[in-house]
Order: C-alpha cells, then structure tokens, then sequence
C-alpha cells in the first residue's frame, strides 16, 4: 500500500498527473518536483547450518503466527549484504556471514516489497534466540513437514531451497 | 540526491523528525504518515556475443559522452529481469533474453542508484542502434583498450566481466 502524493513534498503545492520519463508521473506545476515511487526492496536469508535452514515465526501484522524466512526492508543507502545480516541479527540475535547470491525477484504481493533479494549465510556466532519482529525460531529440517507459512512468497522461496538443497545430495 | 520532504505528501502538512522503525525519519504530525527513502534501483545489464560486451555511450549528462553498460532505474512494481531487457531495448534496438544474475551491489555513488542489480543477457534479434540515453554503441572485445568509461562503478563491473570472462578461456 503505498500513501498518496496530494502534495508536493517539497513545497507543499497539490500534485498534479504529468508524463515524464516514460509514463505518467505526478508532478508538482510549482516547483517542478516529479515524485518517483522507488521500489521496496526486502532481503531475504536463508541462514543454513548442518541442512538445515533458519525459520522465523511472526511476532506482527501482516501474518502473525506463521513461519518465515528472516527478512526485512533495506532503507536507502543501506548495503544489501549489510542489511540482511542484520536483518537476522534482530530477529534472531546470531551473526551470520552472506555466503551467496541466490535470486533476485519481483514480488507484487507477499511481504510487501516489490523487490526480493534473497541471500544464503552462515551462522558465525550468538545463542539464536527470537526478537524484534520475530517470537520464535526453527531449525527446519528437509523433509520435515513444514510448518503454516505466512506468505506465498515463502512457500516459493522454500521450495527453491528445498530444490538446491536435495540437489547437494544427489 | 533526494529532494527534501518538508510537506506532507498526504495531507500537506509541515513534517518533524521523529524517531520510527529503528531510525530518525520525517513523520507527519497531523495524519501520521512515515516518509521512508526506499532505494534507488538500477538494473545493469552485460549484453554478452562472442566473447564481447556491449558499451553504450551516454547522450546525456552526468557523463555524457563517456562510456557505460546498458543500465536504468526499476520502478516500482517492475519486474528487475523485464526491466533489465527494457532498458537495453531502449538505449540499443537490441532484444536480449536475460540469462544470468551476476551479482548485488551497494553503491552509493556511480550512477545514482543506492542498489545496482547486474545481469548478463543474450541477443534475442534487432539491429543494434543507439537510442533514447545513448547515442553511440560499441562491442568491446575483451583485451582491447577501454575507451573513457562514465562512473567509477562502470570500471569495477568491468573489471569484473573481464576477470570472469578470462577465467572462462583458461
């Protein structure tokens, strides 16, 4: 859900629709600000540790209850790989190292960003222990039934490790 | 650069400081609303044939008439992979299939965008021709000497399609 522009942050003027750059934007007709709806962009981690992958239980709104992956909003001018790690810091209290690079997706539901960027990590140290957006934690096992996920997007991701992770093994 | 955010964007109200989600943000005093600076995101793209890349040079300021990859903004709700293909469509002719993602980087400086999303991609069809942000284009050739490159971020991706491109032939 995004807020929308009635006036200019700028100069406080009513915000009008004009094209600029290729679609329809609005703009201000007094001071010329156009505003861009930049994406929002979520790291997502995939903390992995002897097979096994960190999932994170909702402490808030949307979804409260139900499983996810560690994973948060980068703010502008944040670092990817620093905002994930920290991401899982916060809501797990273990400091993990990024190991890799697995996807980057479009996401026009789910966690609320439009932009995915999901990263692997090892576990470098700290007692996991829920925090922040998070009350509990799980060690999910391949094969183990998985528990009640929030999100589509989750079930994606997990299936996609799911995938990688049997293909180690073959 | 980000344009201030002295109004609110909703209702028109002079914003304040306040702290939320984590950090000091501008915040609404009247209605409430929380202005975050989601990232600028650029998609760049390593348009790769034969063993060269393709380099289009800028039509427009900053930098212009240097030399840099296919690159623009995602806006929101893009998908990053069909955005990619956009803007290399739009600045060479050229219809690429994205075929790999190569890597995620902060960058606070380069060409302005805080996240840049790198792809390589393959020639689908088209006649190469420079259009709308470019107005030259150039296969380069691995070893061949580096014309004038725009941005300190263009040498370091590069830099890198070089290094994994002579790992490929060793």
């Amino acid at each position: 859900m995004r807020a929308p522009v009635n006036y200019c942050q700028v100069c406080g003027t009513e915000m009008i629709d004009r094209e600029a750059f290729g679609q329809v934007r609005r703009a201000c007709p007094a001071c010329g600000y156009i505003h861009f709806n930049d994406p929002k962009v979520a790291a997502v981690v995939f903390v992995e540790q002897d097979g096994r992958v960190l999932l994170v239980r909702r402490a808030m709104d949307p979804e409260r209850g139900k499983w996810g992956l560690p994973a948060g909003f980068i703010d502008d001018g944040e670092d990817p790989v620093e905002a994930a790690a920290r991401e899982v810091y916060e809501e797990t209290s273990l400091r993990v190292r990024i190991t890799g690079l697995t996807d980057v997706r479009g996401d026009a539901s789910g966690i609320g960003a439009s932009i995915i960027i999901m990263y692997t990590a090892e576990v470098l140290g700290g007692v996991a222990q829920a925090r922040d957006d998070a009350d509990a934690i799980w060690w999910y096992v391949a094969g183990d039934p998985l528990p009640e996920l929030a999100f589509e997007s989750t079930h994606r991701m997990l299936a996609d490790w799911l995938a990688r992770h049997s293909g180690r093994h073959r």
